[in-house]
């Protein structure tokens, strides 16, 4: 396995993305919005011309790779090996102009994910990492300039920073589950979409709870959190890269106290 | 009345801020947290190093007018103009290293604020304007350059994006209120604290509703919505400079359909 190929191969299918995305992002605010009110997406545009270029990297440089992209589906690959992309990960974030909307790449077997990245091509910021047979360590760059990422030590959940796209999301189960967990918590914050994963990777916030996830939703962010040292599970402790409902955690104490809670959700 | 001293001054008040704020952002978090751990609180810092650098540039550069600042209180002036200073306002959105927190300025006499200025230290964005005596263009300045700032055109309630701090402020009469406009329009969104006016003076949202509010809260967005042609004020269509409930739209049918509403949310 070749994983500094894998990193170069992801920087370049993320900076590929961020030129096809910038454009679009807040176009049709400012003066330009009037001309454009007839329907046009721009998220759509967006979506498909971010997965189209990071398809086209792919095709140059790995092409034994299969794909499994949230706009054109999978592609079949050689390696046993697939990426897993979310162009536009948050796209009412992105509709609404807030830049915590996220590229997110991973790469996988049937295990799961082995690598992932995040970037927010708005502010220029983009968090990876990998485990396994692609361990590299958990890394970031932005505005502060590049470092390590480490998720923070364990305080208890009453001590904890809770994140979630609740209350638009989930069944009235899921989401009676995650009310059980927010009373439990410090501080709850909503509407950050991927970009609380990063968080909870780069040690600024504790526990993500989520429902209706896709896999290209949160395979991603598994990896990133993982190599960062923190724990992604579903809400009975088994592997989240399936999607559906994901409990993540900076540290394994808060991952039990919370899973305590969320266990009891009836499934379905 | 020299609107560009003014400008100037909030421009260099934002830089001291900026630099008075970063190296606390996300300084808990990465490897340093675990020695940080005990009760030292980053954002009461930065709050303070913040509301000190601007009031040393007033000092400097303008001080004949008074100030009023979340930290420090009231400082009495003689020109009847005073500054309005919240150093960061979105204190649970900076200890949770979200970017949506931001840096408020506004220039007010007894009747309300003329001129805001909005600022991201981390994104490195910042939104400004002014009207009646100091008229000044509303704009803005970020990763994607500089230009101005507008409002969209009017959209009615069902296609509009609304924006609040809710569901975590206000009374209970007050939350029951704004899920009352909540049900009319098509998407809302969480958690954006003051970046929220910013993204509506940009042309991307359509309401802000919130409540509980100080004055240092929202001088600073009124005066840059307005300058970009949008509208803010209480929720029973009054001035709403000296905090509580606000009501911000980008055009006037918005304005009334919300107001509407919110106008029979009873008093206290």
């Amino acid at each position: 396995m070749n994983t500094s190929d894998i990193l170069t191969t992801a920087h370049v299918m993320a900076d590929a993305a961020r030129a096809a995305i910038l454009p679009h992002f807040r176009a049709v605010g400012l003066a330009a919005e009037n001309k454009l009110a007839d329907g046009f997406d721009p998220v759509t545009v967006a979506d498909r011309a971010a997965e189209q270029a990071m398809r086209q990297v792919l095709a140059e440089r790995r092409p034994e790779d299969g794909i499994l992209g949230e706009e054109f589906g999978v592609s079949e690959g050689s390696s046993g090996l697939h990426w897993v992309l979310d162009p536009i990960d948050g796209t009412r974030g992105f509709m609404s102009g807030t830049p915590t909307w996220g590229v997110l790449i991973a790469l996988s077997d049937e295990n799961g994910p082995k690598f992932g990245m995040i970037d927010q091509p708005y502010i220029g910021e983009r968090f990876w990492g990998g485990k396994g047979e692609v361990a590299l360590e958990a890394q970031m760059t932005g505005p502060h300039g590049s470092g390590p990422l480490q998720v923070r030590g364990g305080r208890p959940l009453s001590e904890a920073v809770l994140f979630t796209t609740f209350p638009e999301v989930g069944s009235e189960a899921e989401r009676a589950g995650f009310q059980a967990v927010e009373q439990q918590v410090k501080l709850t914050r909503y509407g950050m979409d991927c970009y609380a994963y990063a968080l909870l990777a780069a040690g600024q916030i504790d526990l993500v709870v989520e429902a209706g996830l896709q896999p290209y939703d949160i395979q991603a962010p598994i990896a990133v959190i993982e190599a960062a040292g923190g724990i992604v599970t579903d809400w009975q402790g088994g592997p989240a890269h399936q999607g559906g409902r994901v409990l993540a955690a900076s540290h394994a104490d808060q991952h039990a106290e919370a899973l305590a809670i969320l266990r009891n959700v009836p499934a379905g």
